[in-house]
């Protein structure tokens, strides 16, 4: 078994914001995160799939298609978004860091090429944290 | 002469758009960097001073007091902000890197400290592209 | 099941020397790293934690909380330090990369906030080797 | 139990082509890697092992026999050489990331100093993709 | 005036060989980087160009027609590619970096598009070596 | 005229202290980095020289003996040293980024092989940090 990886990267806004709390309580929560006007980061996604690797072609799975499986699942539908407002996945989600990872893993498994298993993604916020996630 | 650097991050949220052209303008100049809704980046900021050696001190001038001077004038103003909003020295401006990095040196010559000489700001959108000043 | 990683660093010096050794056997083990006078490195740490996310905030836990805990518990005691002259936990003990992870990773886990647990530590030394302890 | 993980790099040229197929075969797998002239890259190699500290050291495992280690098993093979057609453990093999961190492990193993326990092989092709292998 | 760098990648195959030096002269000169097999790197590319800001627009020349620009003129005949064998603007040209760079200064330069100026050219081929040139 | 460029890094310890101030005035001016028992860094040095092309070899100067021209004359007395200590150019000397630069200027300068020219010398003391000097 090998794993396979490609980091990809969107710019997106969004905010930190729980429209069943106060005001307050969402100041207190998120900070400066709740600022109403939004604000942004450049994401870097890893996704990581597992497999044997194919004696015709010596690939898990070939790269360049997984770079355009990812681009057209999760890139295109969160490049250049705001996320809260954009992205039909993230509707009435919290934007943290924690539920856009769940939800990518969400928007890529459910159209998984056959024989590609989904191993873990990895989303960095900033490069001082990241979020990890293996699908259970 | 001796020229030191710190470097500063910012979080934000912006969009690329000129109100005085059309929709379609904006979309044929700016494509996905018009969206309405706002995208983000974490802006990467390098502040460049130069100067002689304080014979007391060893230093150009103080690392610790350098980096208090931008957070101060600059990533106080800018981060987790909608630079198109919320903030005063870009009101009424495209906000371009290229402008970015112009209103960053302004915010930070007007207000330099006695004896401080700035040479140059490099402000990075992506970790692809930054743009570079130097005041004239 | 997620899991958040926060990146810290801290700026230390220290030497691997071993008093119970003869200088001679100290220096076949140890070589320059056993200079008298010490060297230093910047250390990269990574903090990995893990948990559910929490519904009402998005969070498995609060990313500024993280990090100002790993600040309290191991940056300000082992940041601009000599690590076996000044930090506590470290007295005694043979100053390598994997030591000083075991050490942080006790440091964290006496203190963990309730509901948090700690998942991973990994400890940069140079930018190309690293130590990683889960625990167990 | 400890993981201990040392960075090399090497710099190579290689091409992916399978002689069994037709050069359209391999144009529709392999597109411009397929290159008859050959391309190359920079690739970085993350070798982990794991153990339990010697109380003696400090120490796994030494880092700089590490080193010496993997430059000897590895550099000294792959470094500024054709995978293809230099290196003798992947001849007849179709040179992927995948099959080439399969050699490399193999490489080490078989030559593992008494005690150390690899855990793990992570090779970077480009700072975009890589493939892990844990020998199993 | 203001610097808008543009970074782009290219994973190419050379070696270093002069045709007219005995095979001896070669390996005193070259070392390694003489391997007839050939070799390769990751190279990775900065372009600068300088301009003042056009008010309409917020730039001083369109980031992604600079990429487009950039990957016409070099990237699409140098990525994937033999440098020696199968790059035209370096026949017959010892394929240095030194070399490297000062082609594809001009082969930017012969194409700029109206109202652009290049300011430098930044190549590394590791990232512990680069070469730039401005020109002149 | 070319520039070409060589990293190198060297591991050191130092403190910031100037013995003709009270030690009140020294917590004063250097806060944490005064502490007695010193404290380090992974210095990351780049050394720029500048030339013509050697129509020979396509090279400014073999890359090769610039990084052991500058492991002989600067990374063998700085690294794994004391800087305060152990290394004779910084004897009598404030070691801040700025001193310890303009000490390796020198280093180099009065060594450099015959038709060297010494362009810049870069000094990361952190990632977020770092001093230039161009000899004048």
């Amino acid at each position: 078994m090998l794993y396979l990886t490609r980091i990809e990267t969107f710019n997106a806004a969004h905010k930190l914001f729980n429209p069943e709390l106060s005001d307050l309580e969402n100041d207190e929560i998120y900070g400066i995160c709740a600022n109403k006007n939004w604000h942004g980061h450049n994401y870097e996604l890893y996704v990581t799939i597992k497999g044997k690797v194919n004696p015709k072609t010596g690939f898990i799975f070939d790269l360049k298609k997984l770079s355009q499986f990812i681009q057209m699942h999760v890139i295109k539908k969160y490049d250049h978004k705001n996320l809260n407002l954009d992205v039909p996945t993230l509707q009435n989600i919290l934007c943290s860091t924690e539920n856009i990872a769940l939800a990518i893993w969400n928007d890529l498994e459910i159209h998984l090429p056959e024989g590609v298993k989904l191993h873990a993604i990895k989303l960095y916020e900033t490069n001082k944290n990241y979020v990890e996630y293996y699908g259970e």
